[in-house]
């Protein structure tokens, strides 16, 4: 069976995709639509076919699926458009700028019955898979604490995405993307509370970097970091456990896992600095730990678009679903009430907590 | 002038001062106090002599100064105690287990007369001072982070530290001087609120680590951390300004500083994961930064006595005052108040808050 999908959108992303569909069997890119002539013309260049308009796209038979690659205020008309004509959509991230827009769009999927799917495509990210890898297989003992970090020192692009109406901003661009990894990560597990910063460091329309200590049920702690004035990088990700930790330093998954191996040193030499002595932090001597290197998972992101095939053909279940596209939103809008008021904020109630709540409201 | 100090407690930083005053022209120990038997041993093998009790210490008419280096429940009646029999006191840190304990001490030195210091040595740093230089030298353009922390993965020492009625933990351990440093490197900035968290990891009696995220009122964000079960350590220092990032990775003051030179890149080549593409994040063009090395600052621990000396001699202000001490002994109380309530807690009142109290209570 062979599926044809018309993106619109062709700015950086829009023609990543195309690159990569080109590649993928069953899959075929119908055309594109843009409003910018240059990009019109570099996607003739390329050999793709261009649409004079969304309609024209809309209106072709062949196309089968919708690719939303513009800027990010544009993801919900686009898909509520072409869910309405009867294609299937995935949206580029953020799917849109808050959560309301997202429940309209879920309704327009229930209503037309058009598959509708988002491209978390940093689900895929070895770097993040090698991380979920060493947490699923107890590598490092019980996990209390993980940071995820993304750091550049460019500020934020100088287009679109220094616009908040236009959905810019870094808990949008990269938040998305380490959020919803972290909350994948914790699977089942409820996120109780959030505390959030953000910085406006190189630009005051819209964040360009924020924090976010995350709260989980079960005790762990994550720390999300998203900076672009960073000029040295702190690690990809830093993950403690009671018998190890485990750090990924970058992009080309350079990194290690150093582990304790149960035996205590008697007579540990203290460091000494230039104004004092430490026995606690000294390093440990080299036969009390043990180095291995990272369980490097790979990964194919062909298999995003193999799924959203697979469910087209009713013959596999969505791997990004809409709830989980939902509590990642959720979860941005946290970040933001936090960062605002600068407070704590509760997000999901707790097992105990609801418990107590029900009785309560029984006694009312 | 020769200035003669007794030293009680004769544990290992006991020793450590023993050793450092042994260098210093115008001090001597005239003797130390220790119950256990194997350290009084090992004092008199190191020619110290040994008083029979505390007592005898404070009648020895030799004696001017006494150094309180006993488990920190100790402090107070100790320094108490050597006020009173007219000696001048230094205390190990954490000086006391809460405000309160401070409050007395202070209020004894006022009453004798007697001179009370604490022994923040860690003001003495080489990588603290030089972080300090990189900051008030303006390095790195308007700094709005910085991020020290002190990573060890041995737990908690198995002595008196694992008590909480000794005052044990980490907190008062290492964040005694952590937050001592950054307070110092703010000078006369308020710190308006504090978001804590501590852990325990190794142990349930005290904190085994903590982190501690400090707002002061110029925007500038500090996230302190101290732990206990990190097998890799993370920097000791990170510094953020507006154009550029200083790193210290470790107690020998490896590191570095990246800064921007002005030049923009037309044409930034993107990071390509196994997911995904990013311009905002991939690594900057070797022409648009420019590594320097460190400027490491010398320091001297001798100097702390040397002041003692001075202060006793009439001739110096003291250089670790009390309302200083006082201060991190408040924000410790902080931190473990916004640890055990899980919400950001309220530190020094702002200028302009502090201006609408006045109003609002002028209008009472």
């Amino acid at each position: 069976m062979q599926h044809k999908i018309g993106i619109v959108g062709f700015g950086g992303m829009g023609s990543w995709h195309a690159e990569l569909i080109d590649k993928i069997d069953g899959l075929t890119v119908a055309g594109i639509y843009d409003i910018r002539q240059e990009r019109i013309e570099y996607a003739k260049s390329s050999g793709l076919h261009v649409y004079g308009n969304f309609e024209k796209m809309l209106a072709d038979p062949e196309v089968e699926l919708i690719l939303a690659a513009a800027p990010n205020d544009l993801h919900k008309p686009l898909s509520i458009q072409a869910m309405q004509a009867g294609k299937h959509v995935v949206s580029e991230k953020p799917v849109t700028l808050n959560t309301s827009e997202l429940v309209e769009i879920i309704e327009v999927s229930k209503k037309t019955g058009m598959f509708f799917t988002v491209h978390q495509n940093r689900r895929w990210d070895e770097d993040y898979l090698t991380m979920e890898k060493i947490y699923r297989e107890g590598i490092l003992g019980k996990v209390h604490r993980i940071e995820p970090r993304v750091h550049g020192s460019r500020g934020i692009p100088g287009d679109w995405r220094q616009e908040p109406e236009r959905g810019g901003g870094m808990v949008l661009d990269w938040g998305v993307h380490l959020l919803d990894q972290v909350l994948r990560l914790m699977g089942d597990i409820k996120l109780t509370h959030v505390h959030a910063t953000l910085t406006n460091i190189t630009n005051r329309m819209v964040d360009d970097g924020f924090t976010a200590l995350l709260f989980f049920e079960n005790g762990v702690e994550i720390l999300v970091e998203v900076g672009t004035s960073n000029f040295i990088s702190l690690p990809r990700w830093y993950m403690q456990g009671r018998d190890g930790t485990a750090m990924i330093n970058d992009w080309n998954l350079n990194g290690k896992i150093v582990r304790a191996v149960g035996k205590d040193e008697q007579d540990t030499i203290p460091v000494r600095t230039a104004a004092g002595i430490t026995k606690t932090m000294a390093p440990r001597r080299e036969d009390t730990i043990h180095e291995i290197p990272l369980p490097v998972v790979q990964s194919d992101i062909k298999d995003f678009y193999k799924n959203v095939m697979g469910v087209i053909e009713g013959k596999e279940e969505p791997k990004i679903k809409l709830p989980e596209v939902l509590r990642v939103m959720k979860l941005m809008e946290a970040v933001f009430a936090s960062a605002a008021s600068k407070q704590v904020v509760q997000f999901e109630v707790t097992g105990s907590e609801k418990e107590l709540k029900e009785v309560n409201e029984d006694h009312e």
